[in-house]
């Protein structure tokens, strides 16, 4: 299997250097006959673009249009059952800018660890370790999110910033998400702290400074028995994919790390369920789904080559890229689920 | 690709069910010529074992003997290129401890999912489920072990409980791990409190109780430029293979979530590196890299089958297990990175 | 992917060396709820066998046991959705035959070859170069046939010698394929000349001397739209299969080459279909599916360590295995076509 | 592992309908480092493209511009090690011409499989089932064959028509394929017959008639040792990369079926070792390679849309088709043999 290639039935194999020619996908193993929805497709392109929403001030300021141009796959408005291919072509590359770069390294860069890899790299804006990659990832996931639209209708995936420096939800906000409209906060930050939120990533921008945070990703209605034993378990999947995101270094499960010092009579004997995060023994149990995950601060603050221009924090881009990562690896379980039994 | 196959290039292929005949693993793709030390193989498998050290009277009475015949693969102490294939059979089953689970379902316990998702299980302890799957995983780890040994040589993993229960590490004592024998501790937690903990254990286990914890793998000197982005960056491929153990729910490389709240300028402005926890760009740096994972309170309390057989805490047994698929990712990642460059 | 491990949905991975202690097979994707009929096991095993009907005259002496000792993955009956493990434990080694060979070179054997690439290897009866090594494929088809028995009953696999050295089924004869028990025949050979291609193979084995031939397999009754466009159309992927038996060289579907000399008008003008041997596009179409695979003369008359031992044609033994291919390689795209549609 | 994928190491995903917005392909897992000759792609896809040499009477009409562009993982001349993605759009697409079909089946094209299978089919000119999906074989294989250049310098793919309808090439000039510029005869039929075969693929274009034939892929200087036991042997792998190309309906590697009526002592006792057609137990020995393809007469004659645009034999045409999936299935056994050993 190739380095770049994701899922098991739902397969992806994404492509493309951020100064290159173009960002794309190949989708391979979706099922002939799901209805294809472009306004999703455009809808989460323009969601993982920086300036999309009220937040265009406070995360880089780089410009992509991303019109996604279909190859193939498609044909009057369903899926064909063959690899449905998609592009979007870099425009705005400013590869000037990152001319410098060949010389001197860009410390705290991922580009170095590439380079010396292998003795050969795009220096231009991070190449494939660059953010820009995302892009196959969500077209990718406007797909599986429209085949699983199709069979699970009720399932919702929500993602929102949990954390963004040392700002968090309260546990009320938190209860309150499913009923919140994520997007229109400033930094998809559900809170009435929103422009404290904004406040402090302008500051940091200006400051050259940077904030790490923590996304969370609730999926309610979920299919139950999606997970495959013993090592493609819902939570082993997507903690890969969550993991394969630039700038993770953390993910947990319903209660993760805070589990470790309770007592598991206070654990297990409640009513409640949540603490399992909606996932047992590997297995989706058709609860929520609660999922976080942790992001350093941005390295970018580092890079001569980014003056001005660095995102402040990445959590508030990164959230439709996990939300379509997410799709993917439930898309792929539920493809998988076919087969179950006899 | 199989649900029960783990890796691209050094693959394993684990079966079994915790009271059939036998558990067993298949390793495809381990190079030719590798020295077999049977001392690793049994050493690991005794160390997975519940009571191996002075930890006896704090886990689970369940006594296997353990005994690996190795099937295939190797021959006058070297490894042939061909599959290798060994097998532990099952012996203290105690089946009939569990006849009566047939007809109640054993709460918490990941059984009900996949009875229900199979719609047949072998409801004998857990089947497939059990934690004694785990010692396919420990069978192959213990080669990749012996591959790594090879080629890596000055290359070590380490793992330990940083938390069990309300109890944690001090600064000083992880600071140390590096000089310790872990294994001397009773529940694998190299600290001063080590009676405290036995008896925080000894306790839960009259109480019917449980605790969760941390565990944390400790790689010095591991090799550089391990991990192939994008999907399978090293730090994703790891936090899957840490969370496809039971009971898990969290993985943190690094600082992990603690970063979160770090301003930027302070998290990468150091001369120090450690807060990468060793892998930049999802590859590895050649820096030690350090790697946390949380379990949540043992289920089987609540387990009528189990009365005081119990393992009051999982994390201690599953260090074994931890370190065994730290060395299968890094095995599978060398041999892959031998085709990085022409 | 390893190199032992065969299909994508239906998976099995082969273990085992002729001389070391066991052959085995995992099979992996096999869904839960199969009637697993032991009957089914035992008696393809015995089909494999050397000199099981009343062909024990004419093929190599070796008599193995062949019983098979299931691992796991099997419950009251049933299959369980997990990884089915089984095992044969090789007996009659003979291996103190092979011992002179570790100085001498078996000429014409793969052993050579296999030695030379992975610099290390079991010298003893071929290893896994062994026709010994098809027990595990034999094992795995048995049980993809329980499967497809379970839900494509009135589907039929054929295997048969359409000629052995000079000797090849008349068209009436190749027409009567389909009423003959074909196991009755001495060497698998459905003709009144059965007695001739005995004394033919006796007369070799007196001289040293061997045979090649070919085996047909008929499917009759196969579900149709099986196989995956592109690279895994079902004629692709049994060809795969088949060139991976050992001592093949031929792989034909319907005419095969002698659709090479045929005008088109005559080719497709006709009512008939059988020219296309079932197979269209790459998908079966419903209709009898027809293959050949050419054996070129057996190399083990070149072999010191034979003696009277060798099998002086290579067909007759080699239609179980091919069966089970056949069947391996249906149940994987059987299980595929579950997600061809939304 | 999708359908559309090839490849172990060395991975190619195609995609692409004949009639749709392009063809294209992505590569993944080939090293960085390989100098991209951007003239061996060009060729490739010229050789590809029907009526490009002389044949240019005797093939189909369409006259497809296939100017690829290189999207991906080309970085200043060599690859990144990063994904290769490149496309060629479609132009002449005529796909008016199709319109009708929509309403009948096309006659012994795979069309019919395709629709019934998936439900849903892009009936324009046989979507993916058309020829022009090859394409993407060809530019993946010219990728192979710049990085197998590099390697294994002294090796060459050569591939030629050994017989197109009842014509056939003699002994002799079988043994002068090495010495001619292939390319230079109108259908690739290295004879004194060059105008004889020319005559005979006219009259069949004006009668709507078509023929079959046979390709031959000689490799001379193969690297030795490449290959997997057991599934993966370099015959299984070359069969199933051949039988994935349309039209084709028989493989043989060395003599083939010719061998199973020569005895034992005569095929394997000579100094000659042809026979074998260079792969000993799966792996090939670095002599010659010999392989052939044969492929059924032309089925598009019974298509009302192809009036007079048909192709009257395939063979001409595929055979840069078949060079292409030879090279890669040697680029992807090279990379595979770096870990034969540690």
């Amino acid at each position: 299997m190739g380095a770049n290639t994701f899922g098991s039935r739902f397969t992806l194999t994404s492509f493309g250097e951020s100064h290159g020619t173009a960002l794309g996908v190949v989708i391979d193993g979706c099922p002939a006959g799901v209805s294809f929805d472009e306004m999703i497709l455009t809808k989460e392109l323009e969601r993982r673009r920086p300036g999309h929403h009220g937040s265009g001030q406070i995360v880089s300021g780089r410009q992509e249009a991303d019109q996604a141009e279909i190859l193939s796959g498609i044909f009057e408005g369903k899926t064909l059952g063959t690899p449905i291919a998609m592009i979007v072509r870099n425009q705005d590359a400013r590869s000037q800018d990152y001319t410098q770069i060949k010389q001197q390294s860009r410390a705290g860069h991922a580009d170095d660890m590439w380079k010396q890899k292998f003795g050969h790299s795009d220096h231009r804006g991070g190449g494939r370790s660059s953010g820009r990659e995302t892009v196959s990832r969500v077209m990718a996931g406007a797909v599986a999110q429209m085949m699983l639209k199709q069979v699970c209708a009720p399932m919702k995936v929500i993602g929102y910033a949990s954390q963004i420096g040392p700002l968090t939800l309260t546990a009320e906000e938190k209860a309150q998400v499913i009923n919140k409209d994520i997007d229109s906060f400033q930094a998809r930050f559900p809170s009435k702290n929103d422009q404290a939120v904004a406040d402090l990533l302008k500051k940091a921008q200006e400051e050259g400074d940077s904030h790490g945070g923590v996304a969370e990703i609730l999926i309610t209605n979920p299919p139950a028995f999606l997970g495959q034993p013993v090592f493609h378990k819902l939570k082993s999947d997507l903690a890969q994919a969550f993991l394969s995101v630039g700038a993770t270094n953390g993910f947990e499960l319903g209660l993760g790390f805070e589990s470790s010092s309770i007592k598991g009579t206070d654990f297990h004997g409640t009513r409640e369920q949540s603490q399992y995060g909606g996932i047992r023994g590997g297995i989706s149990t058709g609860e929520n789904i609660l999922l976080r995950v942790s992001f350093k601060p941005t390295s970018s603050i580092l890079d001569v080559a980014k003056k001005g221009r660095h995102d402040p924090c990445i959590v508030t881009r990164a959230i439709p890229v996990l939300e379509a990562m997410t799709y993917l690896v439930l898309a792929d379980h539920y493809l998988w689920s076919r087969t179950d039994r006899i």
